[in-house]
């Protein structure tokens, strides 16, 4: 057999491993009993270690030089190309410093739950320091092994080809325009009347209005479900996606707003090229282009006020309630729009959350090349929250720089996606308002024409190119923040 | 590392892939929208070629040889003696002859799915004809490697120990006095008067009972699931056990008893104990004892009348028919305890059961020591199901012999388990109403001292010692049809 084919047979074996962890994560959150956790967690660990040792087999190193001198067509290159990337990326750190940082992270991380609780800075920052250290020694690993700077190694392990200039380029630009613009948003909104809605809105009627949403937002039940779990996810594998939520029966919204964000990653990942399932080339490009998927279905599409009057009366049908004004199209308009200033990202609106992201970003790449310490984290969390949301976090960590989970398990160079999905999202409805009119279609209730253009230029490109590519070949452009700012500006100013 | 404690190691290792292998299959049969199932299929295949390549790893023959050498205590010993008899059972056959088998039986397995509906014999009996070859030449090799005859080699895979002379033995007993039995126990019931209860039981409704049942009955739902499937089954693993069952809205008794059985199943998974997790004396002692736990669960206590007292209010009450009489618990229990002939194994009362068992154990027995040939089988099925229990099958392949499953997927040796765990149940209950009398405890609602004996002699005990070791230190002796036969007595014609 070609050696390229003993790649590809490689690593599908390892993806339906990974089939069976993915399935077993789903349900150890959704679905297993608090008892039956550690043998579950052993479980999935040997399941790592056996992927571990599928990923870095030592015949892997001659099969990729073997396979590099065979003939193979373009799409084949490109795949061969992406199997590298992974295998590389899988291989170049040492055992022992893959062991360290895992065991730094697992302290860090458990200590975490409670030191936030207690707004325990001192010993949560001695935790982070360690993992900060050996997140150094490996940005520097490598950095070593691909070229790039330190922080923009870590970058490429979520957002392949993104790097710290472009970021800087595209968060200045956010910087120079959004405090001003989130200070109009609010006196326009300042003079709105909202009625927050009274529950309960039963866990059963929710579920049902989930469901429907997600019909019409062409989740494939026939390939995926939908289940509760204490944190939203969207898992499974393409094809059998699993959504989950948690339904707060005094607030259905939130919920709602859940599901049909998952529903945009389920849909990524449901589209995902049948012909390249199990290899690199056919995962999800990257982190920022999957969460440009949720955010396009949660901000561009279902905040919209065209579609809220589509949503409104169906909520309004089944929670039995066609008189409350609170369901009414407008009033659930305003509350989805509403732009206020918070100290927690993940309940920040569109507007502000750039500002949560970007000042994670700039503390992250200075934590990582050397620039600044742990120490100095939170009176750079404060001065940059007074800058661009006007709140001082002053003396408070828990709502400050302890509330994300993601440095305590060292994943640094995360955090820039969630903003680069939103400018995603942004230039993608841009441009296929340009070949079509997509309020019309909404109007008319028929979103097909966009998802297949998100099928086509998105879903089923995968990973067979660059994000530049996917941008420029869809959009006509690479990344590019006005899109983003026209959205905030025609949704909240207009 | 000595050896014994590396092939520890190793069985644990394949045993947290067992683990997976588990939840992922539970999640098959109960959660996976269809469109997964292929995908899944091929993860799962995997993972089997993963475990294979671990139980079959070259090492281990010396690793064994080692181990045998070193210094044990006792209970090392029969760990060891475990372990070594499940690594020579996935050894012994060759690689090519397990292919071969798998593949005849997917075929036979694919095809009697509709074969079985066409009533067509002739199309079944050739692909059994290569199912029974392959088992012929697996049985040979076995008995080569055990010193056993074929068939009692194959018998030796699901009740270890258990010998062609000794079932005929307890099954020529049990055929001297079962007809007439069943005769008798007939002509007593033609006189009873029974009520039908009239559905619909909301599935809802049902899976209250069901849980209040499994509570009642020890099931630690810290540790495990009750959830739907099309064929009901016990699964998951002893930390987690998965029980699945399928309700019918016009008839809450056949899921409530499916439940309870399962429940019996369950409580043994959840009873093996923690000390021997994840080795394979720490596994069920046998298929036969397995059945034992779930027919003591349902035959022997729950369709007792005493039982019955308890379960009629609660369905009453959970119903809302308080008032109806079909529900009363002299009503319930002529529906439980009724006994009629009939073709379908799985749908026989405990009392015309055996019949069914032995018929098939007598066929496949000559079938697999080359006594008689596929061809062979309608005529005897016929004659002994006239002679067992007054009923011809003659022409009507579909409630004959091509009602089951199990010879489809080369399962020989497997059907006597069933009847030996009812002989198991007989001989356990008769022991525990010589050290209490459980008549008394059911009337007091207080099963602990029932449920601790089982726990003592049976759940604990695991793999730890033979099944004739477990049923003497238990019962005093060994397996003994007359228990089984008093109980059948006392229930029915007392
Ligand atoms: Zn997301
Ligand atoms: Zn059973």
């Amino acid at each position: 057999m070609a050696f390229y084919q003993k790649l590809v047979h490689h690593n599908k074996k390892i993806s339906r491993l990974e089939h069976l962890e993915a399935i077993c994560g789903w349900d150890q959150a959704s679905m297993m009993p608090e008892g039956g956790n550690s043998a579950r967690s052993e479980a999935l660990a040997e399941l790592a270690v056996v992927k571990h040792e599928l990923s870095t087999a030592p015949h892997l190193t001659e099969w990729f030089k073997q396979a590099e001198g065979e003939q193979l067509d373009t799409e084949e290159v490109t795949s061969l190309h992406e199997m590298k990337r992974s295998w590389q990326q899988a291989n170049v750190l040492p055992a022992d410093l893959v062991e360290k940082k895992s065991l730094a992270c697992s302290k860090c991380e458990h200590a975490w739950r409670s030191q936030r609780e207690r707004n325990d800075w001192q010993g949560f920052s001695q935790n982070l320091k360690e993992v900060v250290e050996l997140t150094r020694q490996e940005a520097q690993i490598r950095a070593e092994a691909t070229g790039l700077s330190r922080y923009d190694a870590l970058l490429d392990l979520y957002e392949p080809g993104m790097t710290t200039s472009e970021l800087d380029e595209l968060f200045t630009e956010v910087k120079s325009w959004l405090p001003e613009l989130i200070q109009q948003i609010m006196e326009r909104q300042s003079q709105d009347i909202t009625i927050q809605p009274v529950g309960p809105f039963p866990v059963e009627q929710q579920e049902n209005l989930s469901r429907s949403l997600m019909t019409k937002l062409g989740f494939d039940f026939n390939h995926g479900r939908l289940d509760k779990s204490v944190h939203p996810f969207c898992g499974g594998v393409p094809t059998d996606v699993r959504i989950t939520t948690r339904y707060d029966e005094a607030d259905f919204t939130s919920a709602l707003m859940g599901v049909i964000h998952e529903t945009g990653h389920a849909r990524y990942e449901q589209g995902l090229p049948e012909k390249w399932a199990g290899l690199p080339v056919g995962k999800a490009r990257s982190m920022g282009i999957h969460e440009s998927q949720s955010l396009f279905f949660e901000m561009q599409l279902s905040r919209s006020e065209l579609f809220i009057d589509i949503l409104a009366p169906l909520a309004a049908e089944i929670f039995q309630r066609a008189d409350d004004p609170a369901l009414s199209a407008d009033n659930l308009t305003l509350l989805n729009t509403r732009v206020k200033p918070g100290y927690i990202r993940v309940d920040a609106d569109e507007a502000t959350y750039p500002a949560h992201v970007i000042l994670r970003y700039e503390i992250e790449r200075d934590l990582v090349e050397g620039k600044i310490e742990v120490e100095d984290i939170p009176e750079l969390w404060d001065k940059k929250m007074s800058e661009y949301l006007g709140l001082s976090t002053k003396g408070n960590f828990s709502d400050g720089c302890m509330q994300d989970i993601h440095w305590t398990f060292g994943a640094f160079g995360y955090f820039p996606s969630y903003t680069l999905g939103a400018m995603y999202a942004a230039q993608f409805m841009a441009a296929i308002n340009k070949e079509m009119n997509v309020d019309n279609l909404v109007r008319e209730r028929n979103l097909q024409p966009i998802f297949n253009w998100l099928d086509r230029h998105v879903w089923k490109r995968a990973s067979t190119a660059s994000t530049d590519q996917i941008l420029i070949d869809s959009t006509g452009e690479r990344l590019n923040a006005k899109y983003f700012k026209q959205h905030l500006e025609q949704r909240y100013l207009k």
